[in-house]
């Protein structure tokens, strides 16, 4: 039986909240190792992209990538945030080691093409160096994953967190037993987006489409839902939507 | 016989100068593995704080670290140099893996004490996780270390990155035969400093005081310096400093 692995993805929303950031923390080092954390870091790219007169411009919760989007989501993904996350792991006793797609060719990905809609330097991945994960994970090392990734000709790319978790936990699968938890901050997928407790226990990709066609899915769900059900479809055990203060609680799985 | 290592600190001032930086990672990959490359970024950090209206103040080549400050070098150094110079390795086919202090906490340091001068931010190195190095050297890969730091408690500290590149390489010492490079502008230490061919050398301790009190070595040029005696103190090999662009050219060695 292949070991346990937990795949983090942790949602941008919670960098500004000083609070519910620790409280996040906590929660991911209370789950056992061997495990890792990917993030993105939505909010603070944008107000920094803001100050520097750099107009931000999101398509179905995706940020379109222009040369200068790109320097600053490198800065805030895998520079501040990444290392201010791994600086309080580390503080936790978490041995966390910041890392993106670019470092030892951990995610490479191919410029996504411009038709039908031009996202400029964004990135889809294509292979996982699992042997660098493997390396680290078994020296006791918990890899912090930043969603900047690279297409092998020194470019960088940015690259949606939630397919950057979802990628990787499907890599793993080849060594590892994976649950992929999707951590945000709602209780799951909710039936009623005014009712914070209408948690859906159980979704499956068809409900998903229904719900996203009747607009009761939008924006930054929609690529958590996408890259979940694709993670299933990769050989990934479950995948889970959670809130990201109490990752063990109950919350949305998604199902095939 | 301990296998012999080289540790590479890259001046920050190419990072704005395509043709120079490509050069110097050409040079850098001619080098024999193992090998790790140490940086941080002044040039671009200075820019980018004055554009988010920050003011930049530097003492004895040492930058004050107040902590927008902090966050500034953190995305320059961690972030943008940091994932550029792994991304355009990985396109020479070194297998370059960034990383900084925080990262399997592989440089702690503390906070410097707040007189004579009180430098904000700033921190000295206590301890480098030696094992992580190892371990990615012994698998092939080629640590790009970036000169941000932490306490261990969480916090983040900038730190010189000659200091680093030293600490770095003495702690290394233990494993390996090291070598220390100083890359930057110019072909070594100059005895006039308006003449690029006056390259001294060989420039003892003893030389190095006289010259710097004669006001002859000044600037950028003085952290080098105390980094590179302190690395032959603690038992580097070989310390020199040379051109960037020609790392394997004739240029000052340092002796005690």
């Amino acid at each position: 039986m292949k070991p346990k692995l937990t795949v983090v993805k942790l949602g941008g929303n919670c960098m500004d909240d000083d609070a519910l950031l620790e409280s996040f923390l906590a929660s991911f080092c209370r789950l056992p190792d061997p495990k890792i954390l990917v993030h993105g870091g939505g909010k603070l790219a944008t107000s920094l992209s803001r100050q520097l007169n750099i107009p931000a411009q999101m398509i179905a919760g995706r940020r379109v990538t222009c040369a200068q989007t790109l320097q600053v989501v490198t800065m805030v993904y895998a520079g501040i945030i990444n290392k201010q996350l791994t600086a309080r792991l580390q503080a936790m006793q978490c041995n966390a080691t910041g890392l993106c797609g670019t470092d030892g060719n951990l995610v490479s990905s191919v410029q996504r093409s411009a038709e039908p809609v031009d996202y400029g330097f964004v990135g889809d991945p294509v292979a996982v160096n699992t042997s660098l994960l493997k390396l680290l994970l078994d020296s006791g090392y918990t890899p912090v994953v930043a969603s900047i990734t690279h297409n092998g000709d020194g470019q960088l790319l940015n690259t949606n967190a939630d397919t950057v978790a979802s990628f990787i936990a499907a890599a793993l699968t080849a060594h590892y037993d994976v649950h992929l938890l999707f951590a945000f901050d709602k209780k799951g997928v909710l039936a009623d987006p005014l009712d914070e407790e209408s948690v859906i226990a159980q979704l499956s990709k068809a409900e998903a489409v229904k719900m996203k066609n009747e607009n009761k899915i939008t924006d930054g769900m929609l690529p958590k839902l996408s890259s979940g059900f694709s993670a299933l479809e990769n050989n990934v055990s479950c995948v889970s939507i959670r809130h990201l203060s109490s990752l063990e609680a109950v919350s949305t799985t998604l199902t095939l």
